[in-house]
């Protein structure tokens, strides 16, 4: 039987062996950089583009996992080694916490909970408008695992949630829309966009003048996705013109965002330091294991990226 | 047929003389303080203590309907006319408000949204340990029609949920308790506490030293029922001791609160001025009409106040 490679930061490396120990205690496990036998090495399981030139070393490599929903960072050169099938996480943790950091965010903006800090900061009791939630109209960027997902828990809360991808899909509930016309049909009627795209040639830079100028004015940007999903002058322009009211961002370019970035002072502007959501090891183990399994007696493995598509 | 007499701050009440006519364009209403003749008031649709004792003037009333869930405004001397019914709303949009604000509130703290803020306003790119939905226990106080939504939706996001009454109640999913022993089990396993109980002599000051001592240290307080259920100098302590973490309050005593009170400036209070949740006059006017009706035709009336319990 071969070896699972482990390679991501240094004091991740034990959660990540005792997680999949707990669900196979039969697995030989190596933590980057004490690989042992290079030929012993038959999967990697891995968060980082750093380590795909390394992975060249390995023969006998039949898989890599990526402990992660967004592999663009695998897209770019040199890549994985060629002929090796990459899989990502569909994790049901990591969809929760995005869910949960796009409805935190989604309800601060639609309970003017901003508003409200500032009335307290000023010891001022008065009330705002009621917001009416039947008319809060959310369109969310990407309807995969864990755009679905939201789209699903923001229309359980009562908002109207209208979804778009780049192909056609149909959700419960939910308005779809795809294509490029599809996008400027559904941004011309949302109040919260929400971005939970993979980051893709196609998608780079979708959030832009033109784009966030198609919305109401006086909307809101909640990105999680990816920060090339933004053009990040055009955000700052729409929040000072007033075209949007407020932005929650979990991503940027660069990570970590410099600390003279004009986002962090920015007093309509939410910055998270990419922890909207994590991998929890004890949570994707099993799926990973699975994986492990399927290649050692030759099934058909699951969650594979299509490079071609870019996720 | 008899008029309804309409009584609450002067610039609402024309949104709720329009929305009872879209329910019922048949009705005759008057607008507080133009009555006209006295003998033709049969129902009283009112917001605030301070016109029950005019309604003694009206000697066919035969309803009053409160324009809120809470009614412990009511309860104190004069009170309502003797034997005239009270009925208060149960309206699925303050609902609905009131489970926003409490859902709100709790993400902000399970998600550590202040120690985020924290991180952004000093520049530091720096992820927290993520939180675990599975592990953070939400306690309500009050399963009631608001708080029974509010313990469902906090359910339906995957939080280990529980809920105290008076008497034993059952929710599918979630874990109930009655009474006073019930009352100290549940907070012995609560992180997030919230409140959502009609203000009664049982239940003023229920949030209070002991109370607050028997949760787990480093808890949260989430306060959407009345200001009197808070034992307010008790809730300072216990946020500058660090027994409590946070507190999201609504509702205090007195309200407006005084601009000197050190709740307004504490680092680790989130004031709303009673704005958590608000009476839609659309969404609640078919219920209103449902009970004049009622009246009218001699058959039983609906949400009727029982004034020995409270609420």
């Amino acid at each position: 039987m071969g070896a699972v490679l482990l390679a991501t930061k240094p004091n991740n490396l034990a959660m990540w062996r005792d997680a999949l120990l707990a669900v196979d205690p039969t697995l030989e496990i190596r933590l980057w950089p004490d690989w042992g036998q290079e030929e012993e090495i038959d999967a990697a399981v891995i968060w980082g583009a750093q380590y795909l030139q390394e992975l060249r070393r390995f023969p006998k490599l039949g898989l890599i996992v990526s402990m992660g929903a967004g592999v663009d960072h695998l897209t770019l050169p040199p890549g994985p080694p060629p002929g090796v099938p990459v899989a990502r996480l569909k994790d049901t943790m990591l969809t929760q916490g995005m869910a949960e950091w796009v409805l935190l965010n989604a309800l601060r903006f639609h309970r003017q909970d901003p508003e409200y800090r500032a009335l307290q900061a000023s010891r001022t009791w008065e009330e705002l408008p009621p917001p009416v939630t039947a008319e809060r109209r959310i369109g969310i960027l990407g309807l995969g695992e864990i755009g679905g997902a939201t789209a699903r828990l923001c229309a359980h809360l009562g908002f109207p949630v209208m979804g778009w991808s780049r192909g056609p899909k149909t959700l419960d509930g939910i308005e779809t829309y795809h294509g490029p016309a599809g996008l400027d049909a559904m941004l011309a009627r949302t109040d919260i966009l929400v971005c939970l795209l993979p980051l893709t040639p196609d998608t780079l830079g979708v959030i832009n003048a033109r784009t966030l100028g198609l919305m109401p004015r006086g909307g809101w940007l909640i990105n999680g996705g990816r920060g090339g999903h933004q053009v990040q002058e055009d955000v700052l322009a729409a929040l000072d013109s007033g075209q949007l009211a407020g932005a929650a961002l979990d991503v940027f370019v660069p990570e970590p965002l410099p600390a003279d970035h004009p986002f962090w002072a920015h007093p309509k502007v939410f910055v998270t330091p990419h922890a909207a959501s994590f991998t929890i090891p004890s949570s994707a183990a099993p799926q990973v294991v699975e994986n492990i399994q399927r290649l050692r007696t030759g099934r058909q493995l699951v969650n594979l990226v299509d490079f071609a598509a870019g996720y």
